[in-house]
């Protein structure tokens, strides 16, 4: 009989945990190599070595606990992270941690060696919140960033990224990275609604949407809002709505796209005034590339279509894109095999949001686990996931390790 | 021979004036009871002095210079207002004012003592941008506000209005106001494109639209702009952006109805957030009283259709109205006859902004006299009227002013 994760002991790790850097609101703010992060770094690791894991930490402070298989084929890795944004969830990273974790105590006590090793992860600056960009170190190791890029990357206080893993006692060497590995599996909270409105616990991720972000400016001409006809205005926040409305419904016509205008300032901004400039932010995220462009193609032509009706002049910069990431079909599969043999409801769904899986995935075969969120809210201290919840997806977890540790 | 005004004179001093708050564009940014509001009326104060007038404020900071009459009947007003909207331009107000005052120092220069003593106004905060509402001092003398209605109006950093009235050192008496008076004129460049488009120099201004203020807030979740699909989102700024349409649509569709959301906000306001609240204004305007409760009828009826629609939570605060002005004939009969003695092309007209005369015809008989505005543009930089209307503006303010305070 396949072991069953001990649910008590998973959510009494994850309020353990939680108690560092606790929020009066339940949330938890533990930014990464923040004292905060350092004390949480300290309790995993003695977690860890109380499990029998052998502990080494990477030149970037992503902290590895490696349990040996009966061979030295490359492992299957285990991972996501203990930094949270401010004021965030107690969830959003920890649980794939500590999930790791209670997976590698199950197969303690039920006396199981797999046959690759296992390595637990714990990736540093996943957030993003204090060191930019988000994904920082999984995105070095698996060559994305440089040493010395991420080392020079600073917080509001001006403070150093590699300054400040030495202050917490986190800076290790670089041959402790992780791997060699054969697959990359990350657990994690769905932090959107998906699962809850579809009344199941549990998703299988086939990959990361892409997504470009674009700055729109729309000059128009400010006026007197009482004796200019209506036929004779240039209103650049008239023209703004229309464009706002045109990204909503490019979105709701393509399936699988998201589209946002999330920030907007209009000038002058006064009452009485025919607003003369609006400069509004455009997020669009799609799982295929060929998609998110003719999104971007189909937000240009309302542009312009909006220019010709309206005479406001619309400037668009496309200044950032994330492409998409596609998760490996092996293990995408292993993940699904999972949930049905523990006849789990499930759906398979994209995530719209940024995790290290995503550049996990550029070095390791990879793929993702999530778990309902309720209200399909994060990065808030109301983010939370039911116990039954939470124990289904490390059971998951628990599954496709099986799997994947002994192909 | 009538006397004629000095253009060169007329010119400097609205020059003069200008500088003061000038902006990079070639507007003029003097908001009321600003640093700059203050220093403009040290140079007014200075000028009514030096034309022999005697200068007093009242206790709103309204300034009026009196020049006596051959009798102690009631005065004539001539008045406008000093304050502007931010970047807004030269002539919004002060034209009004300094025209009145060109008025008075031809009068001067001709030894020409009227009947009736002759009053400078210039009004506080007529813009209503920094405390809201509009024509706030005028309306207070008139008997539309109460005093202490007036001092707890705060701008957005939270100053109050007689704070600041008393920090600028322009708090005066209640004695001080304007009046007693025979009749109200006000000068004021056009603000809107129909005296150019008909080719005509002068307007003789008939009223003054209604107007009416509304604050919308617009409720709904914010969330992360990845994982939430479209159908499952509440969107605040998606929801205003249907509304911002919705008052475009319904105004487009009443004849000599505007309708304008020129204030917009939005929270959180981050690129990667759905925004979960948005605060807008929306100002309609419209001759006839029956209409204008139409277009507020309708942009009530949108908001419950997108409210229902989207699941955002829509609030409509109308929380000031202007009722249509209708100006006293026999004054409006005084500016038609000093056109045609002028051999000045001018038409009648309505006025779709408001302005002090419309609270002054609440007290006295009022009437207007429009100037053309180069392209209708106004509460910008680029605001312009031709030095030859300009001149033949005040021409005719000082034939109507030889005819009222005689009569």
């Amino acid at each position: 009989m396949t072991p069953r994760i001990d649910r008590d002991r998973l959510l009494g790790s994850l309020r353990d945990l939680a108690a560092i850097g606790a929020t009066a609101g339940g949330g938890v703010t533990r930014l990464a190599l923040s004292d905060e992060d350092r004390a949480g770094r300290d309790l995993l690791r003695g977690w860890l070595e109380e499990a029998g894991l052998a502990v080494r930490v990477d030149d970037f402070g992503n902290m590895i606990g490696r349990r040996k298989g009966s061979t030295s084929e490359p492992s299957l890795l285990l991972a996501s992270h203990c930094d949270t944004v401010w004021q965030g969830g107690k969830y959003d990273g920890a649980y794939g941690v500590l999930g790791a974790l209670e997976v590698v105590r199950t197969l303690n006590d039920a006396g199981n060696t797999t046959r690759r090793p296992v390595e637990v992860v714990n990736w540093t600056n996943e957030e993003g919140v204090r060191f930019e960009p988000a994904m920082l170190c999984s995105g070095a190791v698996t060559g994305r960033f440089d040493k010395s890029y991420v080392y020079d990357r600073t917080d509001r206080d001006g403070r150093r990224f590699g300054d400040e893993l030495q202050r917490i006692g986190y800076a290790g060497e670089e041959r402790h990275r992780p791997g060699p590995a054969s697959a990359y599996l990350e657990l994690h909270i769905e932090q959107g609604p998906v699962l809850e409105d579809a009344d199941l616990p549990l998703g299988v991720v086939e990959g990361i949407v892409g997504i470009t972000w674009i700055d729109v400016t729309l000059t128009g001409r400010a006026d007197h809002a009482g004796p200019s006809p209506m036929p004779l205005r240039h209103d650049a926040l008239a023209a703004a709505a229309r464009l706002i409305s045109g990204v909503e419904e490019l979105s709701r016509g393509v399936s699988g796209a998201v589209g946002t205008v999330g920030r907007l300032g209009v000038e002058p901004n006064a009452i009485n005034t025919i607003p003369g400039r609006v400069v509004m932010s455009v997020d669009l995220r799609h799982p295929d590339r060929h998609a998110l462009e003719s999104l971007v193609a189909g937000l240009e032509k309302r542009a312009w279509q909006i220019e010709q009706v309206t005479g406001v002049e619309i400037a668009l910069n496309r200044f950032w894109t994330s492409e998409q990431t596609l998760f490996d079909p092996a293990v995408v599969g292993a993940v699904d095999a999972a949930c049905e043999s523990l006849g789990l409801g499930h759906q398979h769904l994209w995530s719209g949001a940024g995790h290290d899986a995503k550049y996990a995935q550029d070095a390791w075969p990879s793929a993702m686990i999530f778990v309902r969120s309720r209200g399909g809210v994060s990065h808030c201290e109301e983010e939370e996931s039911a116990p039954d919840d939470l124990e289904a997806g490390v059971n998951v977890l628990l599954r496709a390790t099986l799997d994947l540790a002994n192909r």
